[in-house]
């Protein structure tokens, strides 16, 4: 079996850096000319979401679409999910639908369902862990046929992060025991690259957590946040990574908000989301060597 | 201030019982005479939803809608979720909304938007808390108006639940760890009848979680999953109780499926699903007094 969605992502940061584009809009980061044109603030979104997608596809490794801008809009804001997902796909690009699901089994199934298949179909899915290895075992099946990933949560970005994920004490901490079952899971999954097609989440603002896990973990894949407007640069993401792989880095606002006080913003938005993305590409590369 | 939702639910349970009855529809569970007559099968399922709401009004405490059985059918099946929240409380009932979302707080916000406002507006909530206070707390100016309420993930009923719930060990579980952290939470969020409109969920299949729960943390509401499909019984579930208040158990399989292999089940679906409800009722009540 061939594991075809973790070496597309692996060849994608090979090839294209490690940029891992979060395409989370929001009313105040909208060019005000778009907000105009558009017939409501989900087309807006989607219109947003489109032009930086085709600015960018040659700079990023993938897109992270975050669900709960797009459920805070109702049933149109979902319509924009999809089709800022059915874009990205369309043009060969990798989508993660950043849904953070964990549930019981059978409601599991129903969560697979709804985003390996059907409307919401993104190629990797982030998922809670809280429920235990019940709220996974039912994404399997799609992971097994090759197509799909996921990514779960180990230790986020957040400031009360810790509070849960580092029970008891930060000495034994909950993030680590999960990390392990997670590599653990994800044993029978690796593809030629070494590398899991379930893979964890990882925060930048961690201290040592990070190179905890690469360390450990050598399998694990990891979605890195909290680079940008959450205060880590490229020397706090650096121990995400192995001979420049292993781990795509996120940052959504301070790429897709880049045009927002420059010249010609408004209309020029894709090309600062670019630019940014180059920028980032950049100064992750120069600690990653 | 007043915390009118919690208020609701207690006086509900003190009116009509303490079931909660799971809208969880799934195609085996339709009737073969509405899925021939709905155009579609997220038509099918708002109308077997409306018909086994309005049968059951003055029987069960309240209703909770669990979101993955409708993303399942991609965005058709979120404009029957909305209409199904609608129609519960058109008709004055409560609406739990069981979405389980866990983010960081910029991104909690929107899923507060997303299911206290708008399209997916409900009563209650249910949250993951593997994210901490970050996650939850978007949600308090909502709570503090005193129309929303939540339900935190504390002790869930799946086989899975003790791998991480329990960490490090069975005698210092996370779970209680979380439990303590809930119940600071909604520590000014508590009504008249003595509960916070901040609960939590501890499953009915997890040993002495639920006494240990209800007796250390007596401003807890507890929502109970676990009763019926999954295991437990009027016993099992009894300790969530003080003097017969203080909880609600959820069913849905065994409610909205009772009308299967039964005579003339096919037409008479809600009136098995009321009897169903009914039993359950008697059967919890005979253990609480």
């Amino acid at each position: 079996m061939i594991f075809v969605i973790i070496e597309r992502l692996y060849k994608a940061v090979e090839a294209r850096g490690p940029v891992c584009l979060g395409l989370d809009p929001s009313p105040e980061l909208l060019p005000q000319g778009l907000l105009r044109t558009a017939g409501s603030l989900a087309e807006g979104y989607l219109e947003f979401n489109r032009k930086i997608v085709d600015a960018t596809l040659d700079v990023v490794a993938c897109y992270k679409v975050q669900i709960a801008h797009y459920e805070a809009l109702g049933v149109e804001g979902l319509v924009c999910y999809r089709d800022t997902l059915r874009h990205i796909r369309a043009r060969g690009a990798i989508a993660i639908g950043d849904v953070k699901r964990g549930d019981i089994a059978s409601t599991a199934a129903m969560y697979a369902r709804a985003h390996f298949e059907g409307d919401f179909e993104a190629d990797f899915l982030t998922l809670n862990p809280y429920l235990g290895f019940d709220a996974i075992s039912p994404f399997l099946p799609y992971l097994e046929r090759g197509e799909k990933g996921l990514f779960v949560l180990i230790r986020t970005s957040n400031p009360a992060a810790a509070e849960f994920q580092e029970f008891p004490s930060p000495d034994r901490p909950l993030y680590l025991h999960v990390a392990e079952a997670v590599a653990r899971w994800g044993e029978g999954l690796i593809g030629k690259c070494g590398y899991s097609a379930i893979g964890g989440v990882v925060g930048a603002t961690a201290g040592d957590a990070l190179a905890q896990v690469r360390r450990r973990f050598p399998s694990l894949f990891l979605l890195v946040p909290g680079y940008g407007a959450q205060g880590a640069g490229g020397v706090e993401v650096a121990p995400a990574f192995r001979d420049g792989n292993g781990a795509v880095v996120v940052a959504a606002r301070s790429i897709i908000g880049a045009h927002r006080g420059k010249p010609d913003g408004d209309r020029r938005f894709a090309d600062y989301a670019r630019s940014a993305a180059l920028s980032m590409r950049e100064d992750i590369r120069r600690w990653i060597g």
